[in-house]
């Protein structure tokens, strides 16, 4: 709706006006990606680990990103460290529980960083959600090889259940903060032949969540954002790594006007 | 010979179709591309390292490749104990021994995987493969700055000693299991400009064990199809980075016409 | 000047002689880049961090690289162990102080670094290497987003204080050994749209002093080819991804003959 692509447009300049740190405790697969996701989007990437500065690090953040793709048992207590200094700084914190319901480490990480820490959103694939809340759906690896029934009904049921946004991405976008639910249409099938495309997701929401405090919106534009940016790199190539080049080059020149007229978000019944 | 063209073809669809899961246990470095490498084979990659979840999520894993490029003591220990839930499961296992005869702790972690587990393929350079059967050749960090003088008949008398498919992969490939001998002509030199170029042969292979149970086999195909869209992409560029995007982009787009035209597989009396 | 056009040429064709091994104990965001630059350069990488084998490795390293981007306080000591072996075998250690003056841990590790070791180049932001002198700056994450005053002052004050090469890198490059003091004006501001180009710096760097024992002239010429090599890449593509592989492309096709003229490397007065 006309609302959302205005709002979107206005917070992709907020993002380049303010520069918001986003702090990473996340995957070694796909740093350097999202890492420049931030970059491109206008805010500033800080991948720290070491429980000595977690502390210090958040305290500068503007949000605060936990993705679990390379999880150890020593992460998880970084991870809660840094996010209760998010927590008593009102830091957005947003969750990427990649690989949940695949192994019970990952599964048992996300619920605890869930209950632990007061999340602002989550955000999996299909698979991934639905094993949180015992939706259903399948995790190989990390990657949802048999999707929930209802995405639409699996977020909602999620986000009353766990008082945060949540977000199931995938050819569509369900978004829901348990009252209010989004649809977004942006995307494209070549984001899939790539690894750590959700993970630049996670990431671009947590940009979003930085500058716009209403994290069901802020998600909602960052997703038609990134989106639309993979919409323009498929007219550039149609083979994954030059998708991929053309997806990172699109995202640092989208600009307010491009989202205005391509976002694609619309709000649905729960 | 052709009836290895057939098969390589065949192999590739199958990849596709089965999409098995290949779990890494694998250095830093070079993550992003071997998981890459994985999705635009057709299977499905997972790199995870922790200790609390290896057993799960191997024994969801149609191959598992262990690489010790950023090897630690502690991930040796990680690497036995996934490789000890494959052997139980019949799962192939694929060793990459980066950096063997470089440092000490890096030769005795690949002759400790080796003694220790059932191993499917063991594939390297040719100082690495030298260093472990002690046939000389010279690592310099990672890289064969002086290679075996016969890595023919190198291949053959690991493959003995070890029980195992022995690669040494280079100008041409050459691979042993004791008994058959084979020899591969496809690749690039650009490929040596790369970093990892090695360790994304090693993941190739294993997307192609994971499907075919006689790895020297599987093996052939895979390098002959990784070495095939290498010489596709130099056609799009001579220079080392767009090279290498545009061997991702073959790689995904490869078909089964083009191995059956385009792999050169021999076989050669050990 | 001249002079330093020609050596820098010189310097190039040395490596790609010679190619030194460039042992890097660094973050892990952007390996991958680093690992490509030290190729593309001509010289071998390898990124190597276990406690374990530091020692055997940095004995054959021409040049050893301390990049602290993703510290943890185990890494430190690793860092040290590498550190005091290369000082035994006098190989250059070039030290990067990423994201000192974020949080304590890197500040006082960069120190730690600079006051055991005897260390041959310290590179940095203006704020990272301002903070490690008190001299004012700003870092947050691992930007510098309020630079020094006179940053041809500070680089001369810190060689001085830790007697070493101190390099301050950014829009333009300020160098000091204490004595003498150097300006190279190569290089592209689509350089910081990408992250880890400021490590690609350092690897650079490194490369250079494996050859060349006088590490001033071997930074000035290693900044100058890599800024080259930016401006080159800027005419092939404005938008960072693109650019990033034409970077990348540009060092491994650089001559020496574009080294001598397009350098620009000038003398200045402390």
């Amino acid at each position: 709706m006309k609302k959302y692509n205005q709002i979107a447009g206005s917070l992709l300049l907020k993002i380049r006006e303010k520069k918001p740190l986003i702090h990473h405790i996340t995957n070694m697969v796909v740093m350097n990606d999202t890492a420049n996701v931030t970059l491109h989007f206008g805010a500033l990437p800080v991948m720290a680990h070491s429980r000595d500065e977690v502390t210090e690090m958040t305290a500068m953040a503007g949000a605060l990103v936990l993705n679990i793709g390379t999880l150890t048992k020593e992460l998880i207590g970084t991870m809660m460290k840094a996010g209760k200094q998010a927590n008593k700084l009102n830091i957005p914190i947003i969750v990427d529980p990649v690989g949940s319901g695949a192994t019970d480490l990952r599964t048992q990480a996300s619920l605890k960083l869930l209950k632990g820490l007061k999340i602002a959103v989550l955000r999996g694939n299909s698979g991934e959600i639905g094993s949180l809340i015992g939706a259903g759906g399948k995790v190989k690896g990390v990657e949802s090889v048999e999707g929930v029934k209802n995405p639409g009904m699996v977020v909602q049921t999620a986000a009353t259940k766990f008082k945060t946004v949540v977000i199931v991405t995938g050819k569509r976008d369900y978004l829901s903060d348990g009252k209010r639910n989004l649809i977004i249409d942006n995307g494209h099938q070549l984001l899939a032949t790539n690894t750590g495309t959700g993970c630049m997701a996670t990431t671009a929401i947590a940009c979003f969540c930085a500058v716009e405090p209403d994290c069901l919106i802020a998600s909602a534009a960052a997703l038609a954002c990134y989106g639309l940016a993979a919409e323009k790199a498929a007219k550039k190539s149609v083979s994954p790594a030059s998708f991929k080049v053309a997806l990172l080059d699109n995202i640092y020149n989208l600009d307010a006007k491009d989202v205005i007229k391509g976002a694609r978000i619309k709000e649905i019944n729960g």
